[in-house]
C-alpha cells in the first residue's frame, strides 16, 4: 500500500481525544505506511502522544482549542465552527493533505460540514450514510442509515450504485448482491418510490447484482450483501436491529442468574458463548461512511473505544486505497451512459 | 363474560383446519360461554370436530368447499370468493351473527374483503394492523404493521387513539404511553408527515398519554406501550425484529455446538433458558387486528398451530367483549369535540 495521510477530528467522541490516539496508534501495526494530521487542543493531546512513540513518529497535531459539542446543533456548528477540530479535519480533506479524515463527534453537524465544504460528487444527488453489519451469513452494507429521512426512486437507485462500489472494496465482493427494502416481495408491494427504484434497478444496464425487494428479516439472515433504503427505514431497521440484540442478551443473562444451576452451566458454556458472539462485536463494524461526498469522511460512533476508532480508521485507510470515489463516479457515469445509448 | 359468538376462516393457513378446529377447542377451557360459527368444507371438518366433543358442543359448521389460497392476489380474491370460507366468516361479523371474525388465511385478501364488506368506522380514514411484540419490560402495541405503505399525519394520529384503545383492553393499562416511532428524539428529526403527526398528538385535548417522540431501539426496549407508525416502517420494524432474533438464536446455537464442554454447559442451564425465553414465544403473539373497521377482524399468523390460533381467538373475544371499536369511536369523538372547542 501506497502512503497515506488520515486526518483525525481528535476531540469528537465520549472517549476523546485518547480512544482517537490510542486508535491512531492501534492501526499503524497493521497499516505501517498511513501517517496522521491529528487536529485538536496540543495542550491535551501532547501529553498522551508522548506515550504512544508508534504514532508520534507517523502524526503532526495541528493545534485548535474549538470543539464541536455533542448536542450542539448542525446549524450553530457551521456558523460557529469554522476553526473547530471537526472543520479543520475535514479542510485537510478539501485541500488534498488528507486522503480522508475520520470523527467520532457530533453526526449532524459531521455531514452539515462536509457536505458543505467537499460538496458531493459529480450527478450525485445526495449523499448517504452506510455501514457495515453482522448477519447469519457474511457482513453486509446498508444504506442510507439516515442522512435522508425522504428519499426519490432516483436517490435509491444512486445508493445502489454507492452501496455497490462500497461492498466491492470493504467485503472484497465481485459482484455483491444487491436488495432494495421493502414490506414484501411481490412487486405490488410497497410504495410508488419503491416501486419505480426497483424497475430502474432491474433495467440498469450496468452489471449490477440486484436481486429485487427484501425484507426487514432479510437484513440478519444476510440475503443480499448490500441493503439499499431510504434513511427513514434505514434508520429504524439499524435501531431495531441494536434493541433486539439487546432484548435477546438481556433474556439470556436473565436466564443465567435464574438459578445455581443455569449459572454453572453459563460457565461451562461461557467461553464457546465469547467466541461466537466476539464477531457480533459492535466495535468490529464501527465507521460509517459518508458515501457521495467529494471526499473520504468516516464516522465513528460516539462511544467508540480505541479498537472500535481503529476500525473506523481501517474502513477509511481501505476506501482510501481502492479509490471509492472514483469507481463511484464510473460506476455512474458507466450506467448513464448504458442508458442513453 | 356474556356469550359470545366469534366466526371462524378454517379453511386459511397453513395448519388448517386442524390448528383452528383445535385452538378453538382450547380457548373454551378459558372461555366457555363462546360459541363458533365455523366455516369451511364440512366433509373435511366433520371428521375432526367429531374427535373435540367440547368444541362440537358450542359451534356450528357452515359448509363451503371455496377456499382463498394462501397466495391468491387480493384482487382475485375479491372477484371469485364471494363464497369463500374467509368471506362468508366476515359476512357473519357485517350481519351481527358473530361478534369477531379470526382467519389464518391471505392477509392482503382478508384485508380487502374485510374492508370492502365492513367500511372503516365513522371519522376513521385508514385501518391499520396493530400487533402485540415482546420487550425488556411488558408487552407493546404496534401499529401499522404493514396495511399503509404510505401515511398522512391525520392517519397516524388516529392510529395513535386506536392503538390507546386496544392497549386498554388487551394490556389492561389505564393510560398506555404512545411513542412515535422517528430516526431521533429532537423536534427537527423526522418528515414532515411525523413532525406534524407530533404536533396534532402533543396538541390534542383528548387525555393521551403521548410520550413523543422513540426510534428503533425503544420498540425491544419496551418504551411505551403503544408504538405508532406508518405500516412501511412498522413492517420493515417487525421483520427486522423477527430476522434479529432468529440470527441471535442461530449465534448460540453455534456456540453450544462448538464443544462438548459448551453442550453441557447449555444442558445445565437449558431448563432456565426455556423458562427465559418461554415468554417470547410467538405464539403467545399470535393475533393482529385490523383496527378501524366496523367489526373486529383478527388476523392469525398463517403458520400458527393450534395454541398459536387459539391466542388469536382470545385477542377477538377479549376486544369483542370490551366493545374496542365503541371505545375507539368515543375517542375519536372526544378529541375531535375538544379540539372544535
Amino acid at each position: 500500500m501506497t502512503n497515506l495521510t488520515i486526518a483525525l477530528d481528535a476531540m469528537g467522541g465520549d472517549n476523546a481525544p485518547l480512544s482517537v490516539l490510542e486508535g491512531a496508534d492501534l492501526i499503524l501495526a497493521t497499516y505501517p505506511n498511513v501517517s496522521f494530521l491529528i487536529y485538536g487542543n496540543e495542550d491535551i493531546l501532547l501529553p498522551m502522544l508522548n506515550k504512544l512513540s508508534r504514532l508520534k513518529k507517523s502524526s503532526k497535531i495541528i493545534h485548535t482549542d474549538k470543539v464541536i459539542a455533542a448536542d450542539e446543533k448542525p446549524s450553530s456548528a457551521l456558523r460557529k465552527g469554522k476553526d473547530s477540530s471537526m472543520s479543520l479535519a475535514i479542510e485537510a480533506v478539501k485541500e488534498k493533505r488528507a486522503a480522508a479524515v475520520v470523527s467520532a463527534g457530533n453526526t449532524g453537524a459531521l455531514m452539515v460540514t462536509a457536505k458543505l465544504a467537499l460538496r458531493t460528487l459529480p450527478d450525485i444527488h445526495r449523499p448517504a450514510i452506510a455501514g457495515l453489519m453482522p448477519t447469519i451469513k457474511n457482513k453486509v452494507v446498508m444504506l442510507d442509515l439516515g442522512a435522508n429521512a425522504e428519499c426519490t426512486a432516483e436517490n435509491l437507485f444512486q445508493f445502489a450504485i454507492m452501496g455497490d462500489a462500497f461492498a466491492k472494496v470493504i467485503l472484497d465482493i465481485e459482484t455483491p448482491s444487491i436488495g432494495l427494502l421493502n414490506i414484501g416481495s411481490e412487486d405490488v408491494k410497497g410504495n410508488d418510490i419503491v416501486r419505480l427504484a426497483s424497475t430502474m434497478l432491474r433495467e440498469c444496464q450496468y452489471p449490477l447484482n440486484f436481486i429485487g425487494y427484501i425484507e426487514g428479516n432479510d437484513i440478519a439472515e444476510g440475503t443480499c450483501d448490500v441493503v439499499v433504503c431510504d434513511g427513514f427505514s434505514g434508520n429504524i431497521a439499524l435501531k431495531t436491529i441494536e434493541g433486539t440484540a439487546k432484548f435477546c442478551k438481556e433474556v439470556m443473562r436473565s436466564a443465567y442468574n435464574s438459578s445455581i444451576i443455569a449459572k454453572i452451566g453459563y460457565l461451562l458454556s461461557s467461553c464457546a458463548i465469547k467466541k461466537a458472539t466476539q464477531k457480533l462485536d459492535h466495535r468490529n463494524y464501527n465507521g460509517a461512511m459518508f458515501l457521495g461526498l467529494n471526499g473520504i469522511v468516516v464516522k465513528s460512533h460516539g462511544s467508540a473505544d480505541a479498537l472500535g476508532f481503529a476500525n473506523a480508521i481501517k474502513i477509511a485507510v481501505e476506501l482510501a486505497a481502492h479509490d471509492i470515489n472514483e469507481r463511484i463516479i464510473k460506476e455512474l457515469e458507466s450506467s448513464q451512459k448504458l442508458a442513453a445509448e
